[in-house]
This record gives C-alpha cells, structure tokens and sequence, in this order.
C-alpha cells in the first residue's frame, strides 16, 4: 500500500481548520512544513505533496472579497517548489511531489527546477501536473483568459513531452568528473531536444532516481487519456468502491494497450479524510465536532461563489444548482465528482455545502485505528485503489494521529512497509 | 562592514575547482549547500548568493561541447529558487539571494516564488535580478533570440515593477486571522496590481521583511541606473580602488537624485577573491599552487568560446582580440570590465586566460588573516565598497578559511558585527 499525505494549509480540505484554537497558526514558515514532512517521514509515507493555484478564486463578477474574507480554499498559497525544496533538506527519505502548472511557464524553466529537487533531495522528486483552470489564474499570468480544456491537454502533452525530453538530455553517465584527465563531462552524450519547445541541453545532468516522478490528478476523460499516458501516481477522488475499482482498471488498462505500459508503473492512489478516534465512538464524537463548527452561511458563500452564482437556495436539490452553472469552475471532471455524489446521496444545496466544508467530498474514514486500517485494508485488497492520499482536517494533528495510531495497524496487517526499503521515490512507489 | 558569499559550485570562480583532490563531489546535493550557507552563517555573512545562468554556454557555432568538456562556468546550474529554499530551513539569520531571470517568466511566478523564501526564511530572500544575456538562454526558453540589452531593461524594469506590486498586493495587516468572528483577510486591503504584466493579487501577504530584498550587478551605463533605481545591494567588479569610490560616489547620488532615494538604502559591495593563509608567504604560496594548476589549452578554449573566436593568438594583446569579439558575450558592462583589466595590466591574450580562470578577473587579496582584513578594512574605510562578495576559489575550503580567519580579525578591527543584531536581511544590511 501506498501513502501520500496532502498538504495545503491554512484552509486544508476542512473549511474551518484554521479556526481550530489547538491548530498552529505558523503555515506560512518553514518549521510548519519541516515538522509536518518530517511526521509523514515517521510514518513511512512514500509522499508529501504540496497542492497549489496561480489565484485567490473569484466569484462569477470576478471578485476575490468572499474566498478572502471566509479562508477560501485558495486564498493562500506558498509556491510548491519552495516548500519541497525546503522539506528536501528537512528529510532524508520520504517523497515530495510539487504542483505546477503547464499552461504559463516555459518547460526549461518547469524542468529545471524539478529535476533540481530531485538532485537537492537525492532523487525523491514528484511533480504534480495540473493544467490550471480559471480565468483569474490566466490574468494573473499575464494572459486574457484560460484556454479551453482540450486545448489545456494538448499544451501539457507537449510541455510534458519537453520536460521529460530535457531530464534526459543528459545521457546516463555524461557527466564523467575525471579530475585526473580534466574531462567533465562528456558532449557526445548530452543532447539537444526536439519538439520547439525549447532547444536544450538542460544544465543537469540525471538525478539519482533519474528524473522525478509524475503525478497527476485529471478525472475528466481527456485527463485519464492523459494519465494513461504519462502519469506514474494517479490521486483520485471516488465515491464508491466499484467505481474506484472501475477506475483503477480503466487506467491500467489503458497505459498497457495506448501507450505498451507496464499497468504496476502507475499507482492509482484514492484520497480519504480520515477521522481517528481512541475508539469508534470518539472518531464519531470528533467528525461531529468538526461537523458543528462548520459556519453554514460561510459554506454556502463559497459554494456560491465556486459555482459563479449570485445565490443559492439553500433547500434546492444540489444536482439541479449544479447543472444551472455547469462549467463555472473550469474544470470537468471536478464538476461530475461533485453531481455523483450530489445525486447518490440526495443533497440539498446546503448539505452539499457542508460536506463541502467538511471534507471537499473526500470519502471519510471514520473510526479507532483498527477501524480505519481495516477499510483501508478492505479498499486496497479488493483492488479499488494501489493506496490513498490522505487529507488531513486539521493541522498536524490529523497526520499525527494517523502516523502513530493507522500507520502501526497497517503494518500488522502485513500491507504497509514497517522501513523503507529504498532511498529514491520511484523505489518507494515500486516496492 | 557587509559580506556576502558567492556560491557557484562546481567551477567556482576557480576554473580548476573541481579537480581539487581534497573537494568535494557532492555539490549536487542538498547536504553540500546546507554546510555551506551554514559556514557562512558561522561567519555572521549578511547572505549567501547563488548564481544562474539558462543555457550550458556556447561557442560562437553554438557549440556547447568545450564548455562541458572543460567544465566552463555555467556547465552546471541548480535552480537558485530550490537552493535558498532548502538553505533556508539549514539556516536561522543568513540571508539568502536567488538569481532569477526577468525575461522569459511572467512575473507573478517570480514574485510568489520570491516572497514564498521570504516567508520559508523568516524574512531572509534577496532577488539578484539579471535579464540573461545570450541566445542559448533565449532558445531554452522558447524564443529565436535574446533581445537587445536596452529592450531586456526595459522589460526588466517593467518586471520588477509588476513584481514589487504584487509583494505589496496584500497590505500591512490585511491578514487578520480572526479565529472567533471568522474574518480571515480584509478583502479591502487587498488589492489587484496596474501595468498589464499581471492583475494580482498574490496568493501571499507580505512577509516578516516585508518582502524580498533587491540585488543587482549589471555595470553599464543602463545596469548603473536600473541599479540606481531599484536596487537595495549592488554587487560591482572594481578594477581599482579609485573606480571602485567612483563607481559607489555614482550609484549614491543618482539614487538620491535621479530616484529620491536614502544613499545608505543602496549597499555597493565589490567582488573579491581572497586566498588566505597562516602567514603572508603561505598565502602567496597557495596562490601560486592555484595558478600553476591551471590547464593553459583548456583556459585558452574557454576564452575562445566565451569570445565566439575560432581561435586565439596566445601572444596577442587581449585587448585586440576583445576589440575584435566586441558583443559575442551579450553583456556590455562585462566586456568593458575585460577590456578594461586588460589594458591597465598590459595582457596576452593567454595571460588574460590564465587569469579568467583563477579569479574571473576579481580582485585577488592574498594574505594571512590580518594582511586581508587590513585591505578589507581599507577598501571599506575609503569609502571604496559598503562590503564585499567573497568568491572561493575552493569549495569549502576557502569559505571556511574566510570564516576562521579573517571574520575574526575584521571584528577585531571593530569593522564587522559580532553577533546578528536583527533577524531579516533588510535589518542586516541596514545595521
């Protein structure tokens, strides 16, 4: 089993975290995302990754009053690549995966500094791709706004392609460091890119685990064509376990037949919230807890200005107010998560606010320890998922207890590694 | 008295660097750049710098096979944003300047990644602002060529605008963090930015120095007013101490004059290459040993290839064969400050290669630790420099006899702080 632990304060998946009054206050520092990369280190994580947008989100006017007033998701965000590089000195040999976008940046310039972390890390580099998705991300990248989502794919097929092809401008062994003969490296083996893109060579020479993992997280079906193809660590967000299933083996499938992939060279990973408890009845008493503290004008704010409307009724069922905005948010997959679990589970347009607010619609796992390893168990032996990405409600304390108190129940039950047994990521998610 | 240290493994500044028996290999790792940034916080330096460049240079064929077989400076680069990450959490009071390019990234990329080590560092992050100066860098970033220096400044000048607008996008205070009445930000002292480059805002606050400080080398005459007018410390090669006074009298007066600005908000440090031993004869003795191991035909084809010339005439004036490539390096201050150097101390073309590849033409202070604070103390006193820029000609070894040796003296001379009094890099270089 694998295990990425996601990382994305102040705001979290759990809308009211940062109100948490035990919670730390210091996530802007370097010690809160040393500390945090070193508990996941503790508990044998294969990764921590960092997510990331280009913008504070704006409502449907354009206007970033309500995200900032309210703690919107997004309305912080460190750049992933500082962070990584940050925690890569902090720890010695747990994963970190930066977000970056393809659609703004030069690919020299992505490349470069992920295969950077992953020298800085000796070869513990993922990188997270994500297209972006909003107008506001693109005006602030200088452009008038986003491209459509094809055209988003296609882009990232290419920059993708520039990337990897200027990881490997080095060939294995070009750099020959003879001090004796003077010969550092070795021209014949360091090449030029095709594609226009960028012309190469890159001044890097391969990483221990040769260049950084990818990692990917599109639902759309563009973007499983996408992972299919490209992609080594898939993070999902399923609603019910055949449909977990279904997708891992669409995937598999898919890498295997369109692209002649070994189906092992890509993990598709589920994302949970868990919720741990001494016992079943205080995970219960906790979820409540973080349930209640949920300001419910607050979340339907959001969820209004999410979906680009002025106002929503409260008492309306969630499919039909999302089907009257549909494409409001940019993305297509994020949109059908979001009326599948709407429609399966009957919400209103406040309960899907709260669960919104609650956990972004991340299936919860709620309970003791025992509790919490054995779903996890039921999930990964049933072949629903090759691990999960674990979202934390609270800072840090969701992970620590998940570390001291899931993470032993794993390794009893034989499915999660009790040390590493690697040095390098792509180790770790091959093991 | 201000130092700051020159980081550039593996050639150094010293072409023969990396053939040192006693050196280390490892620069590619995180390890090799946390003890060093922690070597020079030992030394209480104001900061450790970290150079760039975009492209493995070329010849005037753009040919990159001498510069890498060779080990040319620039044959190798990390990113600078991934180092001073990871330097940031090794270190707790260095500052820590990042070379970052404004002519190929859209500035809101620059100032989040910036302002997010600002944060990271507890206010410790310098941005060294260079616009690249070759084709080979405008080719690996997508474009045919790079443009002409007065268009590369201006854009720069447009860049670092946009990108100080949106460090101050968030207003002092604007983060609230009001746990009880659930007021995360004050949208109201939260602001888009003008220009067009970007609307903002960022997705940070200001940091604890505010935000990044401004750092600038170019010495042309349009360098020398960029500089002037944006930046906070000006890093300078001096040919003579007269020029040097001269050139800190300028950047003082058109800073007041031409931008309204306090003299003393601009800190002009000069480049210098010290090679200290127990004793004044050790000292002369160890350069001597730098020098003899220079590999003549590998620094005359380096020469060649940074003049674009085929080939050189060793016994032939340098500064015939510099008037003769005038424009193949793209940098008008750098090929003033060869021609220059060149004039003054009456070189072949093979001395002049010689000593481009012992010290890139910085002013070498040769010495025990007394005889090179004593030039220090001198230089500083004169009014010559605010401080200096420590280029090691060995990893670490030079630092490190910078460290013990000659910070002591300095302090002793009552020139040099003995403790950090504040806890950002603006504090250290206003103090």
């Amino acid at each position: 089993m694998h295990l990425v632990g996601m990382v994305n304060p102040p705001t979290s998946q759990y809308a009211e975290n940062w109100r948490d009054p035990l919670g730390r206050a210091d996530w802007l520092s370097g010690r809160f995302h040393a500390d945090l990369a070193r508990t996941l280190e503790r508990g044998l994580f294969d990764m921590a990754f960092f997510a990331d947008a280009l913008a504070v989100p704006e409502d449907g006017d354009g206007d970033y009053a309500t995200t900032l007033r309210t703690a919107g998701k997004g309305s912080i965000y460190l750049d992933p690549i500082t962070v990584v590089s940050l925690a890569a000195g902090a720890t010695s040999r747990i994963g970190l995966g930066a977000t970056v976008s393809t659609s703004f940046v030069p690919p020299y310039a992505i490349a470069r500094q992920l295969l950077s972390v992953d020298h800085l890390s000796g070869g513990r580099a993922a990188w997270n791709i994500v297209t972006s998705t909003t107008d506001a991300e693109a005006r602030n990248m200088g452009r008038d706004r986003i491209d459509p989502p094809g055209e988003r794919y296609d882009r990232a097929d290419a920059v993708v392609q520039t990337v990897l092809d200027l990881w490997r401008s080095w060939e294995p062994g070009a750099l020959v460091h003879d001090r004796e003969s003077g010969l550092f490296a070795d021209p014949k083996r360091v090449h030029r890119v095709p594609g226009g893109l960028s012309r190469g060579p890159l001044t890097l020479p391969r990483s221990p685990q040769g260049h950084p993992v990818l990692m990917q997280a599109g639902s759309s079906p563009r973007g499983r064509a996408f992972a299919a193809r490209w992609a080594e660590v898939v993070f999902a967000i399923g609603d019910t376990e055949e449909g977990m299933r279904e997708l891992r083996r669409e995937l598999r499938d898919r890498a295997r037949i369109d692209h002649d992939r070994d189906p092992d060279s890509i993990r598709v990973l589920q994302g949970v919230q868990p919720v741990v408890g001494w016992t079943d009845a205080d995970a219960q008493a906790k979820l409540r807890a973080l349930r209640e503290r949920i300001d419910l004008p607050a979340a339907l704010t959001k969820l209004a200005r999410l979906l680009h409307a002025d106002e929503l009724d409260p008492d309306a069922p969630a499919v039909d107010a999302l089907a009257a905005h549909r494409g409001a948010t940019g993305s297509v997959g994020f949109e059908d998560m979001l009326a599948s679990v709407s429609a399966r589970r009957g919400f209103t347009v406040a309960e899907l606010a709260v669960e919104q607010a609650l956990n972004q619609l991340h299936p919860q796992v709620v309970g003791s320890p025992a509790t919490v390893a054995e779903h996890l168990e039921h999930l990964f032996r049933g072949e629903a998922a090759d691990g999960f990405v674990v979202f934390p409600a609270l800072y840090h304390s969701s992970f620590e207890d998940f570390v001291a108190g899931v993470v032993p129940e794993l390794q009893r039950r034989g499915v999660f590694r009790t040390e590493y047994s690697g040095a390098t990521l792509r180790e770790h998610l091959r093991g």
